[in-house]
């Protein structure tokens, strides 16, 4: 069996991998908001040409820093799995449920972890969901290839 | 020439980057259960839903995220030099050997730096394995599509 | 339509990949040459064997190990929005353009943060040009495939 881009479930893994990109590569601005607001600068170029001083632990700049290395946890792997696991020859309905699923709960993540922080257990919830599908097709993976 | 995913060394190449990823995602729970351990959080929402305080510089929830982010520095590469390594026609035995030590020596890696620290240079001779396999790949890939 | 390793867009997106990948692998030694010079290193074990002290916020290793970071949240995203890319059918002359540019950006980036540190907004702008790129393909990507 070989993969073509023109099957759905390639089809579903090209457009779900590049809006997590694009979601992955937002955290950047979203920190530029947030040093621009505090005046919080990591290097002494950027406070002085952006008038403000360096201040590495502001929490809400902090916070979002946290929530772009946790995108940096999960979704590469995420990126890496679902390519591998689409060899496997997954039906296309379920893969794309899970590429989809797996996409809506790391926007979630962003939003209640570094957007409006949210009480937990929401943020939990939501990375346990991702969490679980990467595992999951992970495990699909090494018996496929293992057994 | 094409590759397939019938080939030999681009099974392998699957297997080995499943098990990276999947060894990359632990790290999540291993920092889970040592926040949890220590009641060390880095969220004030964390700290109050399961009961614990902020503290960012525990040693020992440091060592896994540490060790969790040499990871993202190493592994995430492995990934696409290992996939454009492919492309030159390596034999697949040896593609294969190279996978595998990669793997291991990551492996090994995580567990004497987060698991049970080990005295140096252990931790330092894997690191290095692993990382000479990365720039080995590299370069044949350089040769390879510059010459 | 599929693609194939011979087309030109495809071999250049294998060799700027591998070139991006390379330079990123290359912050390690960077980071240990700076660690080594200023004899402060992250770990115990590390400092005891090579004779230094645990200290983790030396500005000059902190401003390598940051632009480590930044290119772990541009580079891999660059990895997987260029494949997409590729699937929309761009012109090849284009597509390498794009790619030779990202590429130039961020070993440029690299230089002017962490090896001389330029003043501002040098840095700021090789970062927008290769955001802008990244941003752009992500843009064709969801264009092609959500319509």
């Amino acid at each position: 069996m070989n993969l073509s881009i023109s099957d759905p479930a390639v089809q579903a893994f090209i457009l779900h991998s590049a809006i997590l990109a694009v979601k992955l590569l937002a955290m950047s601005p979203l920190t530029a908001i947030m040093r621009l607001t505090y005046k919080c600068f990591a290097n002494p170029e950027d406070a002085k040409f952006l008038g403000g001083k360096v201040k590495l632990d502001h929490p809400s700049v902090e916070r979002v820093r946290r929530a772009h290395l946790n995108d940096l946890e999960n979704i590469p792997a995420f990126w890496v799995i679902g390519a591998c696991y689409l060899t496997t020859g997954p039906s296309a309905a379920f893969a794309n449920l899970l590429f989809r699923l797996f996409t809506v709960c790391r926007i979630v993540h962003t939003f209640v972890y570094a957007v409006v922080p949210f009480p937990q257990p929401t943020r939990a919830i939501v990375f346990l969901i991702a969490m679980g599908i990467n595992f999951y097709m992970g495990l699909q993976v090494l018996l496929f290839y293992m057994i």
